[in-house]
């Protein structure tokens, strides 16, 4: 085992897999895309020449696949599309690790006692499509004719664009029953790690998630001719409530995070007192009671509000916070303190396929820093040295499991 | 005098008035456009028709003149244009009374003793430009070339479009010095004169404004990968501006308002910490020190922030406070009792050409009631009934300043 060969091939595969993913000038790979298939053709091709055999299932998810000995799955992998202006890192590096960690077990130790599956997962993004998942979901068997109905920007349905890419001819896939492990390896996408010194990051729990809008209606008027008293305004009852929700999860010791990335105020003039505001929010904790709470605190707003004053919320998507699985975090913490690398238990603050395949079996994740803590971005990176611990773990857990 | 049959021609000058400026299919008359030359040519008809002569100033002003037996002249009008998505009523009725008022007093009593100008003045919305008051504020010489510079959303001047006119041949008008008092007649743009069953309103001051941008900055990052404890999330601090400000004016019991019209969060993302907010600001008062006191607060924020986050604002525009003319309000108030009418004292929240002729000459204003407090959109309505007695208090008022 020379692992400077491997992560050699890691970092120029990184490369010659972005490139076939620039549109308009941009890294973005969108799922079912012409920059997807020949994302997926160039896998496809990797995996061919380490000796698995290939299949997609009828969404576009790319298997490649070494029979065991024994019965039962264990799979691992990353998904292969980004967002737009997306970088070259989140997704790709996973999935690139795990090619080059199953190639090279299967070289230097031959037959695995489980099958290994790596996966590339069509979409997780979330990015042309509402919904994210489709792959992971896919997977599970929780991937619904509801869903196939979705639209992108131009008004195509999912249905429509993976039967147009060739994948679905008229039936979904069922959830997998052999799958016996799940371990994923992705880019931290923060810079709780790098500020820590920490190479590897053993994930104990994926966030749960609930986002959504905040609808605020009120009363139109002019600025000059409505007294304060006559007023029925949107906006500073939206910022109440961006101030009251902030407030509390400040309090909370980093156990809960609100975002309130966009406001939209209509009309939105000068010299226009508002009647209608608009507010995403996005709540995150690994405790949902936590996430309960915040919502609970929007149904508190409907009750004490004002003359001619309403507030409407709508949750767009709730993903439960998801465990990992602690034999696992426990058996990587083992190898990683044996083999002295830099290590951390960390939660993933951001969305993985890890999280909807914990749904069916036991699951777990690496994290290897990114620089600075950017992510989903032309510049986010990884460094080859910062990837060669995760990198380690990933195959050293992965021996440990199948072979 | 038959005021039904001047009331009747008010009404009915309303409608065809309005035709001349329908632009796809709204009521929208933008000055220095085709809309408002067939405008203004129309005025300039009916001014000729009661014995008035005309002329346009250098920018556009269309001023009809009675010379009186004695120097100084008696003015009176309001602006001929109209914002976006306009109605009927705004500046239209006040200058379409007053060429009524001063034609029907013409036929009645002959030369008056003081020289009477009815001016329709070009604009005063700022909706084409940045800039508003362009008419009056080149009737008292405070237009200046820098003002010709601003340009409107296609990147025209204001000096290509006073050429292009026809108005401008190189030289601003100077400052009027012959005015010796000014007569505006509007509709109130509110509803405090119609809740309180009243048909005059006799303006004692135009409301100070102070209008501009407020940009606050913090720190981008993921919702999911950055805890709260490590943000400069500029939405809270945004929102705690609102809040503050809101309540600071709730609690002065109607001497100020302050109006947050727009907030424009970038990059915007349901998922994304933002690093700009920016917030429209309107305060407004009769009080300069209450407006000085709302600016003071934004300062006292600058002084407080957290890491990462900054906070600066710009002032668009201030125009001070106004005081009409006390006189003018008693002699108006006296005229009202002896004819029985319907009459209250009322301050503007909006403002008005008179705010600006009041700085080099005497100035009052007539407010009748507008339908609901519906202003400036097509449903903007102020009935016949509504019409008279205001209509009748300009015009003898107009009689015992000028015959």
């Amino acid at each position: 085992m020379d692992v400077n060969k491997e992560i050699n091939w890691i970092t120029e595969a990184i490369e010659s897999y972005a490139e076939t993913s620039i549109r308009r000038g941009e890294y973005w790979r969108a799922p079912y895309t012409p920059e997807d298939k020949a994302a997926a053709e160039l896998l496809q091709k990797w995996m061919e020449e380490r000796g698995m055999t290939t299949y997609f299932d009828s969404v576009g998810n790319l298997f490649g696949r070494i029979e065991g000995k024994e019965p039962g799955v264990i799979m691992t992998g990353s998904h292969r599309d980004t967002v737009r202006h997306g970088g070259k890192y989140s997704g790709a590096l996973g999935m690139l690790c795990s090619i080059e960690a199953v190639g090279a077990l299967y070289e230097e130790l031959g037959q695995p006692q489980k099958t290994v599956e790596v996966v590339a997962t069509v979409e997780e993004e979330g990015f042309r499509f509402f919904s994210s998942f489709i792959g992971s979901r896919a997977i599970i068997g929780k991937l619904t004719e509801d869903d196939l109905k979705e639209t992108d920007d131009n008004g195509m349905t999912l249905e429509e664009a993976i039967t147009e890419a060739g994948y679905y001819h008229g039936e979904l896939p069922k959830a997998r029953t052999d799958i016996e492990h799940f371990l994923e390896l992705d880019t931290e996408q923060g810079a709780i790690m790098e500020r820590s010194g920490k190479n590897v990051g053993l994930v104990q729990s994926i966030v749960g998630l609930k986002i959504g809008k905040i609808t605020i209606r009120g009363e139109r008027g002019h600025a000059g001719t409505y007294p304060m008293s006559m007023r029925a305004d949107a906006v500073p009852l939206a910022a109440k409530v961006i101030v009251d929700l902030t407030r509390w999860a400040r309090n909370r010791n980093d156990r809960v995070a609100c975002t309130f990335g966009n406001v939209e105020v209509s009309p939105g003039k000068t010299n226009i007192i508002a009647d209608e505001v608009v507010i995403t929010f996005d709540i995150r904790s690994t405790n949902e009671s936590l996430i309960n709470e915040a919502e609970s605190m929007l149904k508190e707003f409907q009750r004490g509000l004002g003359r001619g004053l309403s507030l409407e919320y709508e949750v767009a998507a709730y993903d439960k916070p998801a465990d990992m699985d602690m034999d696992g975090v426990f058996a990587m913490r083992d190898i990683a303190a044996e083999e002295g690398m830099k290590y951390m238990r960390i939660n993933s603050g951001a969305a993985h396929d890890s999280q909807i395949i914990a749904q069916i079996a036991p699951s777990n994740m690496i994290f290897v820093p990114s620089h600075d803590g950017i992510a989903l971005t032309p510049m986010e990176y990884t460094s080859p040295e910062s990837t060669v611990e995760g990198y380690t773990l990933l195959k050293k857990y992965l021996q440990k499991l199948a072979w």
